[in-house]
């Protein structure tokens, strides 16, 4: 039966120049293949955007390989386990993993976490309960080393990793202030997340709002957009301050160099480091992330919103929202019914 | 007698714009004080050059005040104590400390090492055995977290600080592969210093002359330049690797922004660290660095090269050669004779 099932894909057509168009990719379809020995198949039910993809776009070297010209585009995804003759997975099992911009996937289990579904709806186990999560606690907890009573400052804070870590540094006792675009998504932050203070980079001055929301200095950055932003953050460091660097979403799609910190000597000034990395290098730890997560949203001190747009044939345009601003929370797009 | 004798100072006149010019200071002299109680007198026999000072000359907030218009520069000099009312301080006594650019200084002992004469010759208290070996010594091993085995880049490597850092890679059982500016430069750190590879950076491509010499990365990029230099090391970063930011030295002359590193994300793609330090932060442990840098030179494993100007009224144009590279090693100013 299931080779007469179609398995409709986005590929990859052309390396984007700036913001991906339509053009860059092709869409394709081909029939889905049986599980082999060790593999299983995949039904995606929903697909995780994230701005990291905009990297993987790009030839030049970087943590990961870049997706090859007319390769199934990758992604992170959510999907269910339709037959299987993998040892660990079995039919009906709920799973994420990069699965790709596609309908179906066959998988041998590598990179493939099974998913809890009493512990949340699907579609939190690519947000607040998956990488996005675990990005958010590692990040600031490991790599941003947060103390009890830090300031907190975090930029793209109505985004999928920054909501979490406003809300992480408030768990443990900190002061979270959140960057973010728009009356909206400051407001949702403040009001919904429970931030202690929302700063609008589109309507007011970013530098002279840290110094009145952090008069004693900046203990954690944790940058999700770089440019004159991440500037304004190093005009504020407390001393010893730890700037975690999750992401450069405004560098992203420019054309020419992107933009790098013209004050980093503040890192002396301040004896402050800046420091990059990856969720993936905790993977022994995923666990632990993922309890600690779930017992929070389960107690209600850790919320999470979805944006889910339908339709695997709209990830042109919902790939563009990520970096446009167009949306609170964590984008996904919906494939199938559950 | 001592009220007869005359202090000769340097002082600042104007703020420079760039590189400091002869009419951005003032001559003045005034009659030497006796000490009073509590307090001691130094003579100033040597003087010390250092980058930072053009940092202490602009306006901006940084780690330390500005120096005012018409106050005494600010400079880390070795004297020799000739009066005193101070418990620890004696006449004879051989002390370093913040004494500023003049003849004389009082000194109520805050932050004034004694020097140990019998250890090297006294203008090596202000290199390898003073703050800039100090500055190379916790740099290196607990900011750079140094470990055996380290591929270990050092820029300005010629320099005063520099030339300490490859020595202790090298002592501590790593690779040094330093940058500097001409053949001279270049042959010194290598030929005189053991330093593994040199790169001369007025004459080679210095991202193709890393990856030569650093064919699996860089453990620790000790940086002392910026600019263009800082991105090339942070284009060959080892994973895991640790920038030591101690400098800017191609930036503290411009006078528009300074040059951020444009591809800074290599910390993310790398998990690598960027942290800046001061070497005072680690002044509990003075002695520890002393020791160890003596015993290293005695042993003849480290060497150093002082380069010595005679004479107070050289300081404007003694202190623009630390920006042309129109020297190599320690930049000392000679006031008085020993």
């Amino acid at each position: 039966m299931l080779t007469m099932t179609i398995n409709h894909q986005v590929r990859l057509a052309s390396r984007p120049v700036g913001l991906p168009k339509r053009a860059d990719w092709s869409f394709t379809e081909e029939p889905v293949a049986e599980p082999g020995d060790g593999t299983f198949l995949v039904k995606i039910l929903y697909i995780s955007l994230d701005p990291a993809m905009r990297g993987w776009l790009n030839e030049s070297r970087s943590y990961i390989a870049p997706v090859a010209i007319g390769d199934v585009m990758r992604a992170l995804a959510l999907g269910r386990v339709i037959a299987s003759n993998h040892p660990r997975f079995a039919a009906g099992d709920d799973v994420s993993g990069p699965f790709g911009v596609q309908e179906y996937t066959l998988s041998d289990g590598k990179h493939v976490l099974k998913v809890d579904p009493d512990l949340a709806p699907l579609p939190v186990h690519l947000s607040a309960l998956g990488m996005t999560g675990r990005t958010a606690y590692f990040g600031l907890l490991e790599v941003g080393q947060l103390k009890p009573g830090d300031v907190v400052v975090v930029s793209a804070a109505a985004g999928a990793v920054g909501s979490v870590v406003g809300q992480i540094a408030r768990i443990k006792g900190c002061r979270a202030v959140g960057i973010a675009g728009g009356a909206e998504k400051c407001r949702y932050i403040v009001d919904e997340l429970g931030f202690d203070a929302a700063i609008d980079y589109k309507t007011q001055d970013v530098r002279a709002a840290l110094k009145e929301h952090c008069p004693n200095g900046i203990d954690v950055y944790f940058d999700n957009v770089g440019g004159h932003i991440l500037e304004a953050a190093l005009a504020r460091l407390a001393r010893g301050a730890r700037i975690v660097i999750c992401g450069a979403i405004s560098q992203y799609n420019v054309t020419g160099p992107p933009k790098g910190p013209s004050n980093y000597m503040a890192l002396l000034v301040h004896r402050a480091s800046m420091k990059g990395f990856l969720a993936g290098d905790y993977a022994a730890r995923d666990d632990e992330a993922t309890q600690a997560l779930a017992a929070w949203r389960t107690s209600g001190t850790l919320r999470s919103r979805e944006h889910i747009v339908e339709g695997l044939e709209t990830f042109p345009d919902t790939l563009i929202k990520l970096f446009t601003g167009d949306h609170l929370g964590k984008l996904i797009i919906k494939v199938a019914d559950e």
